[in-house]
C-alpha cells in the first residue's frame, strides 16, 4: 500500500513509520517537526538522542534497502501544498498522527490552548476537506485518545468501542438508538480529539469518507523491532512534566533516584498499550477500513487497564525510589474503575505485549542508559489547568551519583 | 449591563445591538465587517440598503440619544486585541453572534468550508480563552442552532432543551444519565455549532464560565420596533441562494415574481423565530445566565414549527406565484415530524411574534418595497454538498413589470 503518515517524526509516528515500511508498505511521511521545536521552546530533550528526519530516513535505507519519502509540511496553515501532494501520490491510506499530543501542554498558558484547537482543529478539517477536494478514496486512521470518554461516566458498564446503545424516552414508550459516546474530556487536548470525532461523523455521512479513530490507552515503552536495529532509528523518550506520558516518566525518575510523581492519589485507573503495539494495531487498521458511506470505524487502541498508584509501586519497590504526591491538575474523581472493550483488535488478531514482559528491558535499555541526559529540573508539570491551583515545587535538582552511566559511547561523533 | 456585541453588525446582531441599547444597556460592538466583505465576493447586496456601521451608529445617536461603542477587530485572528478590549470593558454580558452563519456558502468550496471551521472555532475559542485569561465573569450568550440536533432523529420524541435523558445499559441492569442531545447536523456550518458546544462544556465545566447556548431555529423578519425608526436604521434582508433564509427568500421571490424556491419535495419541517423574538431572548438570557459550575445553559430560541411547502403555499396562493421544485442538497429525510420544546423561554416570559401576524407587513414594507433592487440571478442556491450533485439553472434572468415599485424615493441621495 501506499500509506502517508502524517506526523510521521514523533513519538507514536516514527516507530509507525518503519513498521510500515518494514512490512513492505510504500511511505511518505508529512510532518512540520513541530515537536522537535516545542521542545525548543520548553527547553527540554528527548531523553533518548534523536537524530534529524534526514539522518533517520537514510539511516533506515542503509539498514533496511527502503526509501522512506518526506514533506516538511504544516497540516493546518498549507492547504494548496497538502492538496498537490495527496493529488501526487494518491495515497491508498493516510495514518494522522498530526496533532498537538499532550495534555498538560494544551493547559500551560492561553497561548498552548489557542495553538491545540487551532492546530488540531485545522490540521484535522484541512486534511478532510483535501481528500473530498481531490476525491482519493484513502483508508483514513487516526489517531484518538480513550480521553475523548471520560472515565467511569457510566459506573461499572465497560466502555465500548465509540458507539453506546441507549434508550431514549418517546411517547409511546422508548426507542433504542446507537449513538457515539458522550465526550467528557479532561484538558484541551482531549476537547480537540471530541471534536475531530464530530468532524469525521459528518465528513463520512456526507462525502461517504472512510475513516477509523483509534481512541489509545497511555503509550509505554521506546523501541520496536526497527527502531532498534541502529541508534540512529533511536525512538524519541519524553520524560517532561508537558510530554512524559506517566509509566516512561516513573522509568526515567527511578533510573535518576528522583521520586515518582504521583497526581492526587494515584488512583486513578488507565488503560494502556505498548509503543510496539500501536504500530502494529495501526497497520490492522488501515488493511480493515469501514465501507464508504459508513459512519466512522472507533477503536480501542489499549491492551492493559492500572491504577497509576500500583505502577508506581511496582517501578519504586524495584528501583528502591519513593513516591511524591503532587496536587492532581484535573478535575476528575479521585479513585475510578475501569473496564474498556478492546474486542475489535484482538479479534483481527493483535497479540498484546504486556508490562510484566516488557517493563525491565525498559529500564535497562533506555532509562538507565541515558539517565544522564535528564535534566531533573523539567519533571515536574508547570501547568496551572485552572484559577488559583496548587503546584508542586521541584523535588530533585541535581543528578546524583547513580544516574552518572557511561552513554557518550552511543552517540557517534557527527551528533 | 455592559454588554458586548460579537457579530454586532449582522442580521440577528444589529437589531440586537439596537433592541438592547433602547433596554438602557451599555453597547460596545465588535465586528470585523466579514459578512459585508463576504456580500463583495459573492456580488450580491442586501435587499435593504443597509448603511455603514458608522452611519448606523450616528443615526442611532440621533434618533435615541444613545452611544454604541464600536471596535473593528478579527476574533479568530487578533486574541491579543480581544483580550485588551476585555480588560478594559469588563462585561457583565457577551452576546456571541461572531460566526459564518450560512450553510450553503459553508459548502460552497474547500476554501468556504475551511472559513467557516477556522473562523467559527477559533472565534468561539479565543473568546472562552480570553475570557479565562482576564478573569472576567460575565454571562456569554451564544448563538446556536436547531441544526445542532438534526431532525426527527428520536422520531415521535420533542427535540430537549439541549439535554437528552437517556437509559444506558450495566451489568447490574440499566442507570439513567442526562447527556447533551447527540449532534446530527447538516453541513459544515451546522458541524461548527456542533463543535461550539463540546468547548462550551468544557470551559463551564474546568473554568467556571457561564454560558447559555441559543438553539436558534430559522429567523424571518427584517425589523424591529427599533430598527425602524430610521431608514438609515434598516436590518439587512438577505434573498441570494447563500444566505437568504427560506422565508425571506419566498417573501421576495413573490414580490418579483419569481418562482418560489423549493429544495427537495418541501416536506421538511423546522422550527422559525420573528427576528423581534431574537432580540428579546437575547435579552432574557443574559439577564438569565447560569450559575458558575453548572454545565451551558441551552434553550431552544423558536417559536412555531411549519412544514416548508405549506409556508411556500401560503405565500404562493396569497401573491399569485408559482412553486419550482429544486433538488434538494441535504442528505436528509425528505419529510420529517419536528415537535421542539421552547418551555424556558415562555416561562421566562416570552409572547411569540406569529407568522400569521407579521407576514403581511413583511411582504409590503420590505419585500415589495425594495423588489428592484433584487438581483434574480443570485436567488438559485449554487453550492454543491456533495461530489456528483444536481444543481438547478437560474429560473428568471430578468426582473418583470410587476417588481418595478419606485424605490429610490426611500434611498437619500448621499448613498
Amino acid at each position: 500500500m501506499r500509506v502517508l503518515v502524517l506526523g510521521g517524526d514523533g513519538f507514536c509516528g516514527w516507530p509507525t513509520t518503519l513498521y510500515l515500511s518494514d512490512r513492505g508498505h510504500d511511505i511518505t511521511v508529512i510532518d512540520n517537526l513541530s515537536r522537535r521545536k516545542i521542545d525548543v521552546d520548553l527547553e527540554v530533550e528527548s531523553l533518548t538522542p534523536i537524530r534529524s528526519i534526514g539522518e533517520r530516513i537514510r539511516a533506515w535505507r542503509e539498514v533496511s534497502g527502503r526509501s522512506i519519502g518526506f514533506v516538511n509540511l504544516d497540516l493546518a496553515t498549507e492547504y494548496d501544498r497538502l492538496v498537490a501532494v495527496l493529488a501526487e501520490l494518491r495515497p491508498d491510506a493516510i495514518v494522522h498522527f498530526a496533532e498537538q499530543r499532550a495534555a498538560p501542554y494544551s493547559m500551560r498558558s492561553p497561548q498552548t490552548k489557542r495553538y491545540t484547537v487551532d492546530n488540531n482543529v485545522r490540521a484535522t478539517h484541512n486534511l478532510l476537506t483535501a481528500l473530498v477536494e481531490t476525491g482519493i478514496d484513502a483508508a483514513l486512521a487516526h489517531l484518538g485518545t480513550m480521553g475523548v470518554y471520560g472515565y467511569g461516566w457510566s459506573g461499572t458498564a465497560p466502555i465500548p468501542e465509540g458507539y453506546l446503545t441507549v434508550k431514549v424516552p418517546t411517547p409511546d414508550g422508548e426507542i433504542e438508538r446507537e449513538i457515539l459516546h458522550p465526550a467528557n474530556p479532561g484538558s484541551v487536548y482531549h476537547m480537540t480529539k471530541t471534536l475531530d470525532q464530530l468532524m469525521f461523523s459528518f465528513y463520512a455521512k456526507n462525502d461517504g469518507l472512510r475513516i477509523t479513530d483509534l481512541h489509545q490507552g497511555i503509550v509505554w515503552g521506546t523501541q520496536t523491532d526497527q527502531t532498534c536495529r541502529d541508534v540512529r532509528l533511536i525512538n524519541r523518550f519524553d520524560y517532561d512534566g508537558d510530554y512524559g506520558t506517566v509509566l516512561n516518566r516513573f522509568l526515567m525518575q527511578a533510573a535518576i533516584g528522583h521520586p515518582l510523581t504521583v497526581h492526587g492519589t494515584g488512583g486513578q485507573t488507565r488503560a494502556f498499550i505498548h509503543i510496539r503495539d500501536t504500530v502494529r494495531c495501526i497497520e490492522i487498521a488501515i488493511a480493515n477500513p469501514p465501507q464508504a458511506g459508513s459512519r466512522p470505524q472507533v477503536l480501542n487502541q489499549i491492551t492493559e487497564v492500572h491504577r497509576v498508584i500500583e505502577l508506581a509501586k511496582l517501578v519504586g519497590d524495584a528501583m528502591g525510589v519513593d513516591i511524591a504526591y503532587l496536587p492532581n491538575p484535573r478535575r476528575e474523581a479521585e479513585e475510578n474503575e475501569l473496564n474498556v472493550r478492546n474486542d475489535q483488535f484482538l479479534a483481527l488478531g493483535l497479540q498484546p505485549t504486556t508490562l510484566s514482559e516488557g517493563l525491565l528491558e525498559e529500564c535497562t535499555d533506555i532509562a538507565a542508559r541515558y539517565a544522564r541526559r535528564a535534566d531533573p529540573t523539567k519533571i515536574v508539570a508547570r501547568s496551572v489547568w485552572r484559577a488559583g491551583m496548587e503546584t508542586a515545587d521541584d523535588l530533585l535538582t541535581a543528578v546524583p551519583a547513580q544516574a552518572e552511566a557511561p552513554v557518550q559511547a552511543e552517540v557517534p561523533a557527527q551528533q
